[in-house]
């Protein structure tokens, strides 16, 4: 099991811990330590503490120097999109860390190994454990392969709050009438659609459609950031 | 005055910067731009932003290895006590950011200088600044002058939870009595004094002093936790 999860990380990610005792502490939760007494294993908790901050900070360096003319505000939603728990625990289940976990009994009957909260807490340990083993670049890196290019294939994109983007963007020059406008909800119940326009000081500047009718307006207000020429980060 | 802040940068840490250009962003808000068009001057909240995760991990790292044995709980409270505007506002004047700061008339006028809410952002710019322009290593040297023997001195203290911390640690092995007593409370009204005692299953632990009662509680806490051999963080 071990054996296979070195490989992995080496195959996929070129990565060789040093102090294998890390790794393992990273992918410890509690319930194992306690039915394993008088080992001395450790479990992820600390680890994660510190990879919150690890994977921040690897983000913020990112998104600072790859758009550098998004102001803090932009950059501070970009950073809460990419920051998340739901995106922890999709990048955790892709490193297939799920698989990996060392779990007790009842928290394995329980099925916490597929537990969203805990895949993330997973994710953060990870990176503390290759942080504090590999340093920086090792994290940096890491994030080239894993994250980095879901931003350009839409991953945030739900997590991105499009509206709150566009009322900054429109109102950089003064005040203006910015308004979502229900313009069809069509389909079965099981099946609904919305179709949403956004206007701004009346004129219509893109049309979203979705199954909520937040979702069309979020997609509305994306096509009208497309529009007005604004660089969004999310494709 | 610019040769003047290079100068104190230089001689209390050894800070040089290679591009000035860095340190004036750092140093100036946005209405000192809207004042200077056609200058091409940038103003410090992109740089608050980058060094407000620069900080968060700088700290984090620090706690973590210092502090090899307190849990994520702890390490989270006393990471929350460290990273804090009312610190930073200190800092930033500690460090004689005040007079450096660049800003426009109506803010120079409204005593913006000394608003606590602006010296924290410039403190976190400038941080921002200092790791784009020479590294983590030289944040780190900073952060050891400036932030980390605050530890010591006891800073932190008035933002650190010691009534949360007790909690924690009294229960760690199961349920307890926690109970805080107001054993009295004089003084004149501008100057009132409350006596408060913690008693874990009855028994006293601590005593503490203040002008609030939750003042009283936090330093009879306090006391508990020392008397109890807990290696808190703050003296």
């Amino acid at each position: 099991m071990q054996k296979q999860f070195d490989d992995l990380l080496e195959d996929k990610f070129n990565i060789k811990f040093n102090d294998e005792s890390l790794l393992d502490e990273a992918m410890t939760q509690a319930s194992y330590v306690n039915e394993h007494p008088g080992q001395g294993l450790k479990f992820y908790e600390r680890l994660e503490f510190l990879g919150d901050a690890v994977y921040q900070l690897v983000v913020s360096d990112y998104i600072f120097r790859r758009f550098p003319e998004l102001p803090q505000g932009r950059l501070t939603r970009l950073r809460a999109a990419m920051v998340n728990e739901h995106s922890f625990s999709r990048f955790a289940r892709e490193c297939h860390f799920d698989k990996y976990i060392r779990l007790g009994k009842g928290e394995e009957k329980a099925n916490a190994r597929q537990r969203d909260s805990l895949l993330c807490d997973i994710f953060e340990s990870f990176i503390g454990a290759v942080y504090l083993d590999q340093g920086m670049a090792t994290v940096k890196h890491f994030c080239e392969i894993v994250i980095f290019p879901k931003l350009d294939e839409g991953w945030f994109d739900e997590f991105f709050d499009h509206k709150t983007e566009l009322q900054e963007v429109v109102q950089e020059d003064g005040p203006v009438d910015l308004d979502y406008e229900l313009v069809s909800e069509d389909g079965p119940d099981n099946d609904r659609k919305f179709k949403v326009a956004v206007k701004i000081n009346g004129k219509e500047m893109g049309v979203g459609l979705g199954h909520s009718k937040k979702d069309a307006e979020q997609k509305a207000a994306k096509k009208a950031l497309n529009e007005l020429g604004v660089s969004t980060s999310i494709k």
